[in-house]
């Protein structure tokens, strides 16, 4: 999954120096001035929220006060809002290898795999298993589910782990539908491999880019993949809660149809037939009226990684992850942690997560030292590292702050242990 | 329908002045404060996108650069982005008869529908018809077809019109979903005899309130409503493609149940539990993340809705409506518009709509004068009053820009007969 990206070695014992060092050699490093981030964070965060473009607030400006306040309903023609879904999706296209007229943005990544996953059910009518990945993010398996459930006991969904996969793919299989990059642990697994498992046995590969997109190379086409989705607000900086997105190799559009029949996936939209036509490419994903706020700050994310060469977003990313790895261990060693994801950066995303029992109140103390970070349930502290936005310092110092939590007990004390609704 | 709403009588010939007069009297008119909205623009297609409130923009500028940009994942909790869904609900319940804990902002109208037709179609399982109305607009009888057809033929959509639907309704009808407000003729359906009839007969009824959220008295609870859909980008000044609403009454939820079975829907969705377990309230009809800032901005649309009376909303709305229909039909007589409305205002929603053989140049040139409408195919120009922007000389003026079109043969120009992508 390296796809030409360097490996930058981590000394024995980097100190902060050599972090500056590395900060002032990055060629990534005048990225950041693209981003707004409060002076003093840290922020490991951008695999749940990822940090705010500068254009992003000139752009909202533009789309409430001009477009919305000043052309009003005309702007569904002048400011082009009708098309956003498709222009967007051909600008995310080369990120995630796939071509022009393959990608569209709409909906939530949960509503866009309930989408590919009725199709794929229909595109399989005398198959019976959905197979997914039992740890996973929970809303795949609970969509694979409710879609299994609308078939009366045809389908069934088969969870599995990352080593079980490739042994459960058989003649009964309707489709793989894995994330590419595990949420938690950050595990990367074989697209082209599974993928052509899938095939093999003539079932459908259906990828996740929710924690690949943007992060690092991905190339559905040379995959073959089938189906994808993916959200827009992590590493694609779109603003919480943006559009995700939704591919559909060339091949099935038209065959593969999706069963939320609204306006938007008709053939002739402003028609006003009185039956449904599917539209026969990618549109027919598409359901009803977009949020064009939230869709068009997907652009000023897009734009900047449009700009950045994703090999060596790669190479960063390897060598942060690296780096951090390397100085929890070396620097909180006997503090309890114990490395929760791969420990070759070829097999990770853009992120580690550690084991702790306290890790709970660990993330928070983190959090009030200005390092964001998440937790995830039951004992997982997890940390994303943008290249785009964070540099070898940050890490430093972010390993640095952590060091004072662990060795001065500040997760201990009672503000800490407070429990947020949203973790 | 008028629901303690008092009847302006229009006088024989109304004049500009008496317009005027009608505008210096009108305790509404300060409303119009509250919205930015072009100068010399006279907006009638609020029932398409309503104009824009002048709180949204800081609200914009606060949301992007103070919840995403300074707190970043934080605002999850402390802009209380996850509870946005049902705190906005709760805001919007008053204006539709609804009680808090009944209706919930998310995802956009056809979805919606989506959701609570499968879930109707789950609750009636020994039934087979879902009612909706033939001429409606197209995608609530498109996504019923879905519906049907995700049932393999067990359930059909049987399209009526207005006056069928009372008659179609029988033991076999699993719900009636109908439009309260027609989109195209702006007829007001009946809503408590029509539920009623619905009940006598143990089907459900559905209320998509798209046409009648805010323009107009809503009360689902004592007509005794089951589920309702609507949009808060029309009258409820929400911005693009806002969220749209979902409205269950607190007896259904818990029983019903929609496919779409995402992790925002879940009992406990920070859990990560491997199965889904419905929410037994109406968060179950949430699916995935919502687009924040989109969602954000319906909250400035409705907090000027809840400083308004819809009693006075409506009284003025009949009378604009009224003046409308009266000025269009002496001062350009001849010129071939034929009403496509109600005449009665009791019988209609804040709409009017002329059929005429020319309507789609007619209305282009009348936008190219300032007075925007819009034209639903094949021969409908409508025309949407909003009493909260909208005055009596602005109805007089709208007229009066239409007279010189026709008079002048104004909409012949050949830049008024090219078609745009969205109509």
């Amino acid at each position: 999954m390296t796809l030409d990206a360097a490996t930058i070695e981590i000394p024995a014992t980097p100190g902060r120096a050599w972090c500056e060092d590395m900060d002032r050699a990055d060629a990534l490093a005048p990225m950041r001035d693209q981003f707004d981030l409060p002076d003093g964070m840290i922020y490991l965060d951008g695999n749940s929220l990822g940090a705010m473009p500068k254009a992003a607030s000139a752009r909202a400006q533009t789309v409430v006060t001009h477009e919305w306040g000043t052309d009003l309903i005309k702007s569904w023609n002048s400011a082009g809002w009708f098309d956003l879904p498709v222009r967007l999706g051909d600008k995310l296209a080369p990120l995630i290898g796939a071509d022009a007229g393959e990608a569209i943005v709409c909906d939530s990544t949960s509503q866009n795999l309930f989408k590919v996953l009725s199709a794929a059910v229909a595109m399989r009518p005398d198959r019976s298993v959905l197979i997914l990945e039992g740890s996973n993010f929970p809303t795949n398996n609970y969509i694979a589910e409710g879609v299994a459930a609308a078939t009366s006991g045809r389908v069934s969904v088969r969870l599995c782990e990352k080593d079980e996969i490739a042994d459960a793919i058989d003649e009964n299989t309707v489709a793989v539908a894995i994330t590419h990059v595990h949420y938690k642990s950050g595990h990367v697994h074989d697209m082209a491999a599974i993928t052509a498992r899938a095939h093999a046995a003539g079932a459908l590969a259906i990828w996740d880019l929710c924690h690949s997109a943007g992060a690092m190379p991905v190339d559905l086409n040379r995959c073959n993949a089938d189906f994808a989705v993916g959200c827009t607000y992590k590493y694609l900086n779109g603003g919480p809660g943006s559009p995700a997105f939704l591919f559909a190799a060339k091949r099935h559009q038209g065959q593969a149809l999706q069963p939320v029949t609204g306006w938007w996936g008709h053939a002739a939209p402003f028609a006003f037939e009185p039956g449904y036509r599917p539209q026969p490419g990618l549109r027919q994903f598409l359901i009803g009226t977009q949020p064009i706020l939230s869709m068009a700050l997907v652009e000023t994310g897009l734009d900047i990684h449009l700009q950045a060469d994703m090999a060596a977003i790669r190479t960063k990313s390897m060598a942060l992850t690296d780096l951090f790895i390397h100085l929890v261990e070396q620097r909180c060693a006997g503090h309890g942690f114990t490395l929760a994801s791969p420990r070759e950066a070829a097999e990770r995303g853009s992120q580690v997560s550690f084991a702790h029992a306290e890790g709970y109140p660990i993330m928070r103390a983190l959090i009030a030292a200005g390092v964001i970070g998440d937790f995830r349930a039951p004992d997982t502290v997890r940390f994303g590292f943008t290249p785009l936005y964070v540099g070898y310092a940050d890490v430093w110092d972010a390993v640095d702050r952590l060091v004072t939590i662990m060795d001065q007990g500040v997760w201990k004390r009672p503000e800490h242990q407070e429990r947020d609704a949203v973790t």
